[in-house]
């Protein structure tokens, strides 16, 4: 059975070299062995690579062109940022509960050094 | 090998099942058992699942309650979120062009609508 779509863009990103080569087509498109050439991997390997890019639709290749040039499909990553959407709501909740706890240790902190001093002239 | 974190989080993602339990867990913490209610697969399989999200770091489960309950880490979401906002500006970008691009074809539909009616009053 195919992936759904998401499931299928989330399993694309699941690999470094895949996420390079998007990294390098969003400086511009390029041809297959232009974006072999930093990798140390075979041609067939980085076509590979492509293939399972394209298939999540996260890149395109031009059929006019004989070289056939990539390119990178921003809209498909569109579509998990719109997915994460969700959730932003949830890390932003986080961060700002962490921020107010940070600020109450903050307080704490200043008032052990003023203690002291306060207790230093009965003695 | 263990996959980098980020491909972790990434393959973790690529399961509808696994993305349905993280938006319940969105709603709170809850138990595996009561997770596991509104699928169709065996109480096994839902364990499965939640260790891959727990390897990737997108859940946690507490370990001081008996019955062990399940909770969401969105900050770990924040990480996917950090990955795809240095491609938010190229789908942003593409979206703006989308935008010009309609003006135009708008633009040209209105014009043919015009002309017959300043042709018609020499006949």
């Amino acid at each position: 059975m195919a992936p759904d779509p998401l499931s299928a863009k989330f399993a694309a990103l699941a690999d470094p070299t895949r996420r390079a080569i998007l990294a390098r087509l969003a400086l511009g498109e390029t041809s297959v062995s232009e974006l072999a050439k930093p990798f140390a991997i075979s041609l067939p390997a980085v076509s590979k690579h492509l293939k399972v890019l394209e298939n999540a639709g996260l890149i395109g290749r031009s059929r006019e062109a004989q070289w056939r040039p990539c390119r990178i499909e921003p809209v498909a990553l569109k579509e998990v940022d719109g997915w994460l959407e969700q959730y932003r709501q949830l890390w932003e909740e986080r961060f700002d509960r962490l921020d107010a706890y940070l600020k109450v240790l903050q307080a704490k902190q200043k008032k052990p050094r003023v203690r002291p001093k306060r207790r230093s002239p009965p003695r």
